[in-house]
């Protein structure tokens, strides 16, 4: 659970074909490298296959970009091979965007200053003033940009020059409640994190815990994503749920939902931090 | 859990109101019974009570029949009340409706003759000839009737006439892959148990297997609920789930998904065979 | 959700005897009470009655002191009932004991200032300066009472003497390391609540993880208890588990242990502080 | 989940070493084998290494002998490699021993007809004739060998021949009520499986329900695991849990076990028939 900076992470992704372990592997073994973590995935119906290792090897870190451009050079063209390559000790920038609840917030904040959720937090961005406090109480700069039907775009301009200027690597939305725009999903593709206060796809939308109790389910649910065009509709990385009866009451639902919506978020952050996913056809392929 | 010829089940529903459990503890403490088992809810959204009791006392269950009358007359009008009574000790009858699967039909079956689900099984309709042999191998009648477009109505016919003949007091569809006419659930109000292969109001109609999996959740689901009008939007008895990954192809749902399914459905039945489910504006109450 | 200074939480125990719902039914009846829950349990091995009521009525909350002794004297004597009244609005105070982990705590602080978790913090209290940090960040007193063999007594007394003066109502151990005395839980019975890292009984003591390791189990999990003399034998308030499997190392365990950890510990200090638990026989009686 | 006949399943241990994948996956394509999956798990504790795989090709799988050998030769020695060869479509026998209980038996019995559990069943052995019906009902060889104090040895003589006889790869322990002699687990070592009705290590031994009972747990479980001389110790192959409250009784308990042990038991079994198991340091490495 140690971060190295001397390990790379390589996330592959190609179609299917015959060989391809043994190059890869071959290939890495002959740069004196150490596979000390390999899974692979193939999805049958699509001929894809997908890989995650992590190697070690002085000669391959101590030299990572002429590694990186022979693995390119070699294996990339014959197996027609999309590759991304991590340096483990470099961990990510992430920009956080939270609306009123504080719930996932606490979360993200002190897992992250617990070393358990890997990244950097350079600034939370909010429509709203209530969670300044808690901004203030860990010490990050807070930018509180309201967003109304009149200044949506000078509001985005606005998030978007922040988050150029820390040069952050993806976004979560903590519980944001406002619809994020076509050009900062452009921008992130892949790498807007969202949380959604139910099981997807049941109660897409709005207000998701009212619906599961008009609807009598038995279970209640969250689920985090990544954030597409669609709404509620993009690659879901983690869900998870909880049990319900008819005596709870929507405040109930929304009491136990929210202790789902923090822990399948942080669960859904901390892969993508790791470096455990990879997107592809509207989905995921969790190496976990 | 052994079953009890002399007690007696009470399931109560009225509108909220001052008084009225203190009024039915009374009046039962009154006519020497004693109350083994009490639950009650209330809906405050709509100033709705709901009451589960069991009742043991040989005075009451000697004379069911004069208590139930004076129950009914002294509580039942000042307070509203509506009230089923079940003699613990009588066994429902249950038709059993399937088609090509298996799975659900064997759990029923086996579950049955354990004598964990107490009810009896006077026969099987099925629109297709495949389970016959394990009626026979549980030698119990089976009637194969076909459904096609052209024959419907008469196909239906024969199934009332089966459930009429054998005075049925519930229906289970196991895995029964045909709508059941608005004319079965009329007759049969609350009275039909279905069996639906997804994680409900997620992935209603056809193949939600093959919908999960195209969606890429996490999570898949098997919910039990009573039929009604709308399609897989029936009151929610039981719901249950198992996790799943990419890794995971259609089949592999299939798989995982049947084994939820026998489960999901044995639950829903044994609580509607032990008098547990109240149903009330498209939702369950379940005693459990 | 709310909280109603003008609600009463009832917990009754007694032997069980007919005719006790009755009449306790009545009673608030007769005294302009308005049940708005009531749950009940038997004991049937150990014929013992367990009640649980929230009564609302301003004649009652106006005058609880006399409602209350006219409700011991009427019906404490006949049925031998052992009752606990709370006002729903007078909130607890809770003395918090840590160590070195973080992740309880702060999950106890931004719960409790989230206002899910309704009690009061005056203090922290931890043998290790570690978590000062978060204590100031929270703005609560922090006191650093180190504990080694030497000054187990004097530390102890110190202990004492700070929870005297802040008058706290229970206590948490927050991954508190240390095996608290005798003397501590006669004072606070059934008032001390503990995560243990296992799913008790299975690896009671020192580093279960370890142990869970070892074993290969395919599920670890929490428990949250009351503590008693005997170490990790106290009451059973809450459990949860996850699943694990042959490539979760030690550290892994942790991780994931850690999760549950938090969220088992939380759940059992709200359903202290929200009144739901009974004591009886080292077992708890929870209405949920 | 088809079985092929010509689809070989690979199981491999040896130390940790460079260059094992790389070897291995090469030396497959070199024989013009294409592998469809692979699955490894090192433990760094022990340094020991561990490979699933599924290899296709009729070059391999037409002159299975011939692959196996020089896979040995040139592999086995320089990498002091373990290495077991199953031919997917040759399907294991399963020797059947139970007693009393139905459930677990029903669920074997069932889940075999329905090809989901990929095994023979040539016969069913119980110290009790109660079952015997059942395996009428399903066409299976029965023997009824009584064991008492006085018979043992006799006892598991008969058990013997019978399992000689009928050349059973692998045993089941359906609830059966006796331990079993150190001869038979040391003729089938890691090939005995039994279902144990506790979370194991918690509750070993005789009455786990009554034991959980009386502790209180909020979660009760079932392990099935592969037998060896210390009961109830033996490596876990598969766990599940399900929750209770104070309001279940003993009976309760051991209704909702019934339901876990079932569905604990099948899974371990299918992944024995599926050969995706390692036994290693009492511990299984479960490719799933």
């Amino acid at each position: 659970m140690e971060t190295h900076l001397n390990r790379l992470i390589l996330l592959m992704y190609c179609p299917d074909q015959k060989g391809i372990i043994a190059s890869v592997t071959n290939f890495i073994h002959q740069h004196n490298g150490n596979i000390t973590y390999i899974d692979q995935y193939v999805d049958r119906s699509r001929d894809a296959f997908f890989m995650r290792m992590i190697v070690e090897g002085t000669s391959i870190t101590n030299d990572f970009k002429t590694f990186k451009n022979s693995f390119v050079s070699e294996l990339g063209k014959s197996f027609q091979l999309k590759c991304n390559f991590y340096q483990e000790g470099k961990i990510p920038k992430m920009g956080v965007f939270t609306s009123k609840y504080d719930h996932c917030l606490y979360d993200i904040l002190t897992q992250q200053r617990s070393g358990k959720l890997k990244c950097k937090i350079p600034f939370i961005i909010s429509n709203h003033i209530d969670l300044e406090g808690i901004a203030l109480q860990f010490d990050i700069p807070f930018y509180h940009i309201p967003v109304t039907k009149q200044n949506k775009k000078v509001a985005e301009e606005k998030q978007l020059e922040i988050l150029k200027q820390y040069e952050v690597d993806f976004i979560v939305l903590a519980r944001y409640m406002q619809i994020v725009s076509s050009k900062l999903i452009d921008l992130y593709p892949s790498k807007i994190i969202n949380i959604h206060h139910s099981f997807l796809p049941a109660f897409p939308g709005a207000r998701p815990y009212h619906s599961a109790f008009n609807r009598g389910v038995k279970i209640i649910g969250a689920t985090s994503h990544y954030v597409t065009e669609e709404l509620d509709a993009g690659p879901i990385i983690e869900q998870d749920i909880t049990r319900v009866s008819h005596e709870h009451e929507v405040a109930d639902l929304i009491d136990k939902g929210q202790d789902l919506e923090r822990i399948v978020l942080l669960r859904g952050l901390k892969l993508h931090c790791d470096r455990k996913i990879m997107v592809y056809n509207n989905k995921t392929v969790v190496f976990n």
